[in-house]
């Protein structure tokens, strides 16, 4: 595809996002140039556009882990098939979904061996070696990097065969210490997504049914989409000893005998983009959060080959850049030969999220004017005052978008104590709905059964809204936060 | 192993240097943490001390790459074979080396795909569809990722089956500019290694027999190691449009017609992280320069339980990290309960470029000790002074380490005019040999056969230093560098 056909279709009209959702966020993914679908079956191209989104949150999901003790590392990408089966739940979850390398080298392998899905065994494997006493302890790695996962349906972002991600692994010389960091992780997302993402979510933990294979507890971060859909974002997994034994991984404690290690993994991925899409995208295309959008203002010059446009873009562009240099603000100048029209078009569709305009008359009076991508509410500013007023604006904006999330989810949370306004709340609201549960499987399976419903999570914040489980009607012990999932 | 007997080993000498570099290497490379040997064969664990010089390169690399306006993708770990097939010499040069996934999600694949051993066949098969008309060039893309290479004999950072890397690959409208980005590519690496692994290198390209397969024209930087071996450091690739017109990689020029591109490939590996060892490494361990140093200064309290001390190390540490906050330098203070020997002897078996001891009696005076790692050199500096001094400092050991690796360099590159001097010269000195040489790949095979010597490269800075071939003595059409390679 050309890049002028590439121009021209970036500023036709996108599918409305309240017409036809799914298709909405495809072509948003595609215009805004974020992924292109590979040859290779399930597998998808991550674009600058999109790839450089990834780098944001990389970054400030980095920091944020180094702050806490956390190390880097890289472990193996294979995993040879019996150290994965070491750990009966565990194989149960990840076998049937994994890629099997059989040959090496021109040879079939003696063993076959499969791309790692995730790296609990690895990191079980090289603990068993690296731990001796409890002056090792604790351990707390992580690893970038991705993983395959043999998926039967892909979607940009949401679900494909490889992805990337992070994942965290530490141990523990005790339970405590292993929960103590399991609620730290999950913390740490939430406030990762809330201030970085602008994103809201809720935390709890998943039931028996959906928490990890081989985890004693998973807490989860649920979000919802702009469709009413939720989104799992970020989860922290407490192992308890359960992997330690069965890879044994043990340490000499101060009694001079062996104990076993508590464990803990975590993990955030490129489905956080998915998310960014859905929650603050609009008919224009994406809405980026300035902490995490590759480039946060566009300049872009009106009549651009009069005398001193130019010059005058750029060096607005340097008084931003140079008034922050701690900040290391993104501002890019859109000199292109291309129109003012076709300039705004595309950076409204890639999120930035604060356009200048710059033109001769502008000039005359010493002013520019500023675009919020978010609101598109428009305002002049003098020249002299830019860095100051666009610094201002990225605060502003962050902290906006953060908030209309936060009350569209907030809307979208109905309490139901009767099955039949639990099976309303489905049909016609779109959100979350908290409802009682006995705490039994059965009901959990036969709830999504009947309405394609999933227990998002068990909410830490709990609040007994009825007495009666919302489906067999027997004593409820809990509240539960169910939803339709992405 | 516990952490006390790693103490306890750390702290012990190592293999000379001299004596055995084969084993003096391996012992830096576990004793100062670098690597594990994982339990998938051939296969590494990058430990935290190991990838964190990794980050360090990967930040100067990738900031050198997007001033050239490069951007970073990531495209699939696998490869379909009949993609992979497409380049005849291509394939050639890597099926045999490949690990081949054959079956995914419980299902044989219909057909089998190869983890990627480089990329090159899927950014052809990315750029088929991406770019349409002269508007599109140049495309300038780059990703960090691993690749898997089924070697038989591994050697950590050296050689192993799957090593961390940047793979840079671009398309351009015409010969000219591809030539152009590869030599550009060429000169980035070298100055990378110059002034951030203060390593040395000599610009050169590869023989027909050497070069990578596929290309038209590698250009490869070579490094001497401490023991007069050589390294490759770094190459850079021209295909012309040979893939071009292998993938069908076309665009549509101002002529209206369709046109094939020419395109480059680059690379920088993990290997990188083995040069620093053998070329600055000393026998009480590694020694690296500040600006790949994951630690840069460690400052070692003495008597550390006498009131004060411990603060004074604090405070010296914020005053060097608050004095150039652009410079974000990272300092340690080492509290931990061990013995200031032993601390010592773990900063340098890391290779902490500059070490800090504080004690009482220094601070009565107002003083403290800076010791280089490079030079071991110790000086007396007034804690008003040490943010300034330490700062300074570094620049120095940066400065003088890259110095005495070139005049290493410089010291062992011998010229040869006859084939009896030719041989001697790899018996009787370690390094580069440069000689003349006919052109004829049995020569070099000869050559290869008899002394286990290599073409390295043909260097940029040719010179006449005989009329006829080392090997044959008929006509010599060029200068070649010599050496036994890692």
């Amino acid at each position: 595809m050309a890049k002028e056909q590439t121009e021209k279709r970036m500023v036709e009209a996108i599918t409305p996002r309240d017409e036809n959702f799914t298709q909405w966020y495809t072509d948003v993914v595609l215009r805004a140039e974020l992924i292109a679908y590979s040859n290779v079956k399930g597998f998808m191209v991550y674009k600058p556009a999109g790839y450089a989104i990834w780098e944001r949150i990389r970054e400030h999901l980095d920091r944020r882990f180094k702050e806490t003790g956390v190390q880097n590392v890289y472990l193996p990408l294979i995993i040879p098939e019996s150290l994965l089966q070491k750990e009966k739940d565990h194989v149960e979850g990840f076998a049937p979904e994994v890629a099997w390398v059989t040959e090496g080298g021109s040879e079939p392998l003696t063993e076959r061996m499969c791309i790692r899905p995730t790296s609990e065994t690895l990191f079980c494997d090289y603990y068993k070696d690296a731990i001796g006493s409890y002056k090792d302890l604790p351990q707390l790695l992580n690893q970038w990097c991705s993983v395959v996962r043999w998926e039967k349906e892909t979607r940009p972002f949401l679900r494909s065969r490889e992805f990337l991600w992070q994942e965290g692994h530490t141990a523990h010389a005790t339970a405590e210490e292993a929960a103590e960091r399991t609620q730290m992780m999950l913390d740490l997302y939430a406030d990762c997504l809330a201030e970085d993402l602008a994103i809201p979510t809720i935390k709890g933990r998943k039931t028996e049914k959906e928490k990890f294979a081989g985890a004693k507890e998973t807490l989860a971060l649920e979000a919802l989409m702009h469709d009413g859909r939720a989104l799992q974002a970020g989860t922290s997994h407490n192992f308890g000893d359960g992997f330690a034994k069965a890879y044994g991984v043990q340490y000499a404690g101060k009694d001079n005998r062996l104990h076993y290690v508590h464990q803990t993994s975590w993990g955030m991925t490129t489905r956080m983009i998915g998310a960014l899409i859905m929650v603050h995208g609009d008919d224009s295309g994406l809405v980026l959060p300035p902490r995490v959008a590759p480039v946060q203002i566009r300049i872009i010059p009106i009549r651009q080959k009069e005398e001193g446009v130019l010059d005058a873009a750029e060096s607005v562009r340097q008084a931003i850049v140079t008034a922050y240099p701690e900040r290391k603000l993104r501002v890019q100048v859109d000199a292109s030969d291309r129109s003012p029209g076709f300039k705004y078009a595309e950076q409204e569709m890639r999120g930035i999220p604060l356009r200048i305009e710059i033109g001769p008359k502008d000039l005359e009076r010493g002013v520019c004017v500023l675009v919020r991508r978010d609101t598109r509410e428009k305002e002049e500013c003098a020249i002299a005052d830019v860095a100051s007023r666009t610094d201002a604006l990225l605060a502003t904006i962050q902290k906006d978008m953060y908030a209309r999330a936060k009350a569209h989810l907030d809307a979208h949370i109905y309490d139901a104590v009767t099955r039949e306004a639990f099976a309303d709340a489905f049909t016609e609201t779109k959100g979350f709905v908290r409802a009682m549960w006995c705490g039994e499987r059965a009901c959990e399976e036969k709830i999504k059964e009947e309405l394609n419903v999933t227990s998002r999570c068990i909410p830490a914040a709990q609040e007994k809204i009825a007495d009666s489980c919302i489906c067999c009607g027997r004593e409820a012990r809990q509240l539960v936060l169910w939803g339709r999932a992405y």
